[in-house]
């Protein structure tokens, strides 16, 4: 089997991401990535107490996603103007390369999986990006191949050290906007965003807790946690969780890396539990959560997470299905 | 008939609020108002075309109202602490009061009219404020019968100079965070909010048109600024449209003097596109608004707006009834 990306890197020269590539990014970034605020939700039992939002959902693109793609990007933006770009994803990391191909007049492939919503490619193709789409299972193969055969620059969706750094620019801007944090709640799957956020945090307040949060159903990297070994779940399981965004069947390499050095716990919330978050996110917050953007809220608000004076939780996104929103809006809390 | 606060200060010395009074209002409320972010948000038909969105609705109480009150209170903190405080509204008011009497440690009492939902009712009394329910058209008399027999502070909904210059700091933090703005669309019923906001706008940069937006099923400030004199609607009237927020039968006389001075037009939207537009910041926005902080996105997504190279709209709250947001979404585009 071909290793992926990430894996060839790890074996050449496993490295960590620094404080440092995290500030370059956050300046390599500023023009297009919104600095996000941060939103005080109160509790739907005990008002008085409050967590802090940071609404990565408000981003142009609806998620984190484009922080490190164009970090990335914003790298090898000579070859991209040359050759243009690829990218292998879903959904928020395949919005993000297409609006930012859109934006910086770059030719974009995007590999999806058939498995994807149609809304969703609909959405990349209306940005102008050529969308193939394949069997699930050979997305990052066709990706790479795209690479081989035609030169496309490659922008991967986590297992990069460039991508890495760039997600990582949430937990600086965290740390500035709230200094008393002092524990924050992160979505996993890929690890790409809590392994920046980890870094940023750990360099900056080193006493913070970061937690990782992922859905019951697809607890591939709280398992991996526990085991201290990176785990692979079979998408058979990770695709019956509604978090769309928190499939991926492992935490990649790089992230791993992060993960183990710097994530203090890894914990699960179930399906109910998301939605519920997902109700009180629009109805308390007047935020529009995806199912993956409200795993840490529904970790807080469920008591699940580590209490603390100050606690703040990612909004990862916000690329929703209208029919689901409506439904969980119609269910009583 | 007794004249309201605003028509016996009126007879005495007309004023207008002053940018000055707008930078100390801002000095005055930033512990405690948020600094909203501006969301770029797509045209639904045009995708390349961006309205600039100043969301309000992420306030801690879903709307600006708090800029308002807050800037009110911090100016008689001493009186409020030893008195207590009344206040009149329906809805946003009444929680930005509520709300701020509660983080201030203040008796608060809000006189609410028996029209109001009753989960705004229950939202107000679970912030600890005493509230008392009247026939709709007495809540103005009834607030000012409390000041008089017991002494509190009156904390007026919209016309009031301090009210304005809070209101006013929407306006500063949005030419501050977009200064190519040429248009800025907002919602108007009592007038404080556009008063605050034209009143900044034209003082920063001269050139760029303000624009109320109402609904037409409550369009007394659109027909007073087309007759140019004071117009009032019957209740009957403005309580048709669904834009809650919007019913105030006419403009207040302190904001009717600033809309005379600094506002460029008034126009109208339908139920339709007020729904629409609640919609389309919901999908594409990632925004909850009501449906009166959905009408300034209404009219530029109609087309029904000035067009100008950077456009932007108030979304001025986000306190939505639940069952309302879903059947919008569940709504084809």
């Amino acid at each position: 089997m071909e290793m992926s990306d990430g894996e060839a890197a790890q074996n050449l020269h496993p490295k960590l991401v620094t404080l440092e590539d995290i500030t370059a990014a956050a300046e390599r970034i500023s023009d297009l990535a919104l600095r996000t605020p941060v939103i005080p939700l109160p509790h739907p039992l005990r008002p008085d107490e409050l967590l802090h939002c940071k609404a990565e959902s408000l981003q142009p693109t609806g998620a984190f996603k484009l922080r490190g793609a164009y970090n990335t990007i914003a790298q090898v933006l000579d070859q991209a103007r040359e050759r243009g770009i690829v990218a292998q994803s879903s959904g928020n990391h395949a919005r993000a390369v297409a609006w930012l191909a859109h934006r910086l007049n770059l030719r974009a492939v995007i590999v999806m999986p058939d498995a994807a919503p149609p809304t969703k490619i609909a959405a990349v193709r209306a940005l102008g990006a050529e969308v193939e789409v394949v069997p699930s299972a050979q997305r990052d193969i066709r990706a790479k191949e795209l690479v081989e055969e035609y030169g496309y620059v490659h922008v991967p969706p986590y297992d990069d050290l460039r991508i890495i750094a760039g997600q990582g620019t949430v937990g600086l801007e965290l740390v500035e906007q709230l200094p008393d944090v002092d524990v924050v709640l992160v979505p996993i799957s890929g690890g790409g965003l809590i392994s920046g956020i980890s870094t940023a945090v750990k360099a900056l307040k080193p006493g913070t807790q970061v937690i990782g949060v992922e859905p019951e159903l697809a607890a591939d990297a709280a398992q991996s946690f526990r085991e201290r070994r990176r785990i692979t779940w079979e998408p058979e399981l990770t695709y019956r969780t509604v978090a769309d965004g928190l499939r991926t069947p492992a935490l990649g390499v790089h992230p791993w890396e992060h993960v183990q050095r710097y994530v203090d716990d890894i914990i699960t919330v179930s399906e109910d539990q998301i939605l519920a978050a997902m109700r009180h996110l629009a109805v308390a917050g007047r935020l529009v959560a995806e199912p993956s953007g409200a795993v840490a809220t529904a970790a807080w608000m469920h008591d699940l997470a580590p209490s603390g004076a100050t606690v703040a939780a990612v909004v990862s996104g916000g690329s929703v299905d209208p029919a689901l929103l409506a439904s969980v809006l119609r269910a009583e809390p």
